[in-house]
């Protein structure tokens, strides 16, 4: 370990996380876990890029220093972004699977017990058998989420980090708020967003934010595609900020010109919904609990307003495709798992009338002792932006 | 198939690709075909969101109607984006695969022979061994890159998505280029290359821009992070543009004040391993030997300039990660493949001096008969930037 003082975070909460890796690894009875989702290996070294399309895998022993596999293009991110020393690189033109048997067997752990990342979606089904068949002595144990059970809980420096990603959400949703107009497109709105938080200290957010207008509005993950905002549209926006990785999103709903009394009355509906579980949420709440408390609201509409997915999902470190942490925990009907003091929600009671609106007014929240802290800042309401462009007096 | 003319392209389009992938799938003895990328699922039928993150599949039965299985979030984007007109979305406290298992049985398919894609990232080894058990009256036949096969050569109509996506790249770097200047930060840079790129069109890339300053430009796959440029600063920009999920992208680097004699030295080898590899290229050219015309001029350099990575990748369609289609077809040694007409690739004759400055004057472009022709239209040149702020006059 390098000790260095240019990392997201200090020595000790890398050495923190590394102790409790080989504590689990302990229990599990592994010699070597081998780590390819780029989450974990960032969480763990520091090391990030958008490279992790191609396989690499950090490699921790128990008793021995841990080293990294990458594509040689990347081994200089590994030397200038961590505090990892060892590196065994290979060329574009070889085949990382002979490369990795050969490095496995240079550091004598060909014959261990291997735990890896069975789920990891870039360490590909038809990777991992290329590799166990090159690797025959090696039992290869699945450690599938051994490393997410212990992000799902934020320590104190990774707060810091989504409360700074929260600020940068809601720079993007205020500008979006103030650009939104008739007249103009979806592409203007995006632009001005993306300007503002970023101007304001956003890393790259692992998903560019939801802009959708008019019927886009209600189509699930839509985004901005150069329609030309009219009066009398629904517009959707939902940014997450990042800052090192770690990120915060919120939900912010409005409309050109006053909103249906259909459109009011989704607003108190999906209003209530995020404060009854903004009650709700303790240390010690059963997740489908607080996924029933907004369900129960919206599914009692009379404006045919659907929520049509969970309720709540974990967020935090991220990498694209996804912001989210929702396959480490997520609220839905059926979880019962419990929250716990430090982890980090973003609550999503959102709904949807098919082909005319959405609404949503999303927070991230850190779950505390006794209730919740919510770290997005904005008025929870709809905005309404005047039907005809002011002009100057 | 719901005839419409609200989609990326024209209907005739999607009936030429789809009787091409029948076409495939008759060779390979299938019923049906289980398509999982979100890339392959575009370019079929049009459907896109960012939500892949979880199990969506396309089914086409050689002698039916396709349909797709989403979660229930996502089915109002099949219907207002794609023209399928069967859908079975499951709920998120549902199990995908009894779900999928139930599917099959309702159109008798789950006793047929299913290609899938198991190179799959979206599908990953948990989810294939979950989904083949029980629907264990199935035959699942591997036939990954059957529609990358058909992808790799760009139609017209595709060619005018990715033109019009090379004219994006084109503003993000000019507006880089004019940005760019000491004591601001990488995030201003970003944040004007973001918004020229958007504003004049862009839909969101697979992968937000590269914008590394400094020694950062000699990392691999890095990007801004809240730096303050500084004279003498190597400046390193690579976005790709985008409509309609098609992507160009380029690479330009500049400097913050005159360049050292090693810069224009790495400058004049990389603009001649561009121009090589644009003289070498031609339908019916060999993949590996495009390669080498770059790798040897690189190679031969006294500078300490590296060539890390392949020469070129195809480029096209693309969702996050990755804008590249390089597992599809990259040039690098070893590859014995043949270029065809209407290919399309970013030509990346890149170097770093380790720990100093990176030179990339990238190109995508299109494969002909008799050469190729150079989609990005930007001056194949470092950019110089005044050490001082101009002031006003």
């Amino acid at each position: 370990m390098r000790q260095r003082a240019d990392l997201p975070f200090a020595m000790e909460e890398y050495e923190r996380r590394m102790n409790r890796v080989r504590h689990e690894m302990v229990k599990k009875g592994l010699d070597v876990l081998m780590v390819t989702g780029p989450e974990n290996i960032f969480y763990l070294t520091g090391f990030e890029t958008t490279g992790y399309v191609c396989y690499q895998a950090l490699f921790i022993p128990l008793d021995a220093e841990p080293f990294m596999i990458t594509r040689i293009l990347e081994e200089t991110g590994v030397q200038a972004l961590s505090w990892i020393e060892i590196t065994r690189p290979y060329r574009d033109d070889e085949d990382p699977w002979v490369h990795t048997r050969d490095v496995l067997e240079e550091f004598q752990l060909h014959t261990k017990r291997i735990g890896y990342e069975r789920d990891s979606w870039f360490f590909t089904r038809s990777q991992q058998e290329q590799c166990f068949n090159l690797c025959s002595q090696a039992a290869f144990i699945d450690c599938s989420g051994l490393i997410e059970g212990l992000r799902v809980i934020k320590s104190e420096p990774e707060l810091e980090k989504i409360r700074e990603a929260a600020r940068y959400a809601e720079t993007a949703v205020r500008v979006g708020i103030e650009t939104t107009e008739a007249g103009i497109t979806d592409n203007s709105i995006s632009a001005s967003m993306h300007y503002a938080m970023i101007k304001a200290g956003s890393d790259p957010p692992a998903v560019p934010p939801y802009i959708a207008t008019g019927p886009r509005s209600a189509i699930g993950h839509a985004t901005w595609s150069g329609r030309t905002l009219r009066i009398g549209d629904c517009v959707f926006l939902e940014p997450a900020g990042c800052k090192h990785r770690y990120h915060a999103a919120c939900m912010r709903t409005g409309f050109i010109g006053d909103p249906t009394p259909s459109q009011r009355e989704a607003e108190k509906i999906v209003k209530e919904a995020v404060e009854a579980m903004v009650d709700r949420i303790r240390a010690g709440a059963v997740a489908a609990e607080v996924d029933a408390v907004a369900r129960r609201i919206i599914g009692s509409n009379k404006i045919g307003l659907q929520q049509r997915a969970r309720s709540a999902y974990s967020i935090g470190l991220a990498f694209a495709p996804g912001w989210d942490e929702g396959a480490i925990f997520s609220c839905h009907p059926g979880e019962t798992r419990i929250l716990r003091e430090n982890m980090v929600f973003h609550l999503i009671p959102w709904g949807l009338v098919p082909g005319q609106f959405a609404m949503g007014l999303s927070e991230t929240i850190r779950v505390t002792k006794t209730g919740c802290e919510v770290l997005t800042n904005l008025p929870r309401e709809v905005f309404v932006k005047a039907p005809v462009r002011s002009l100057p007096a």
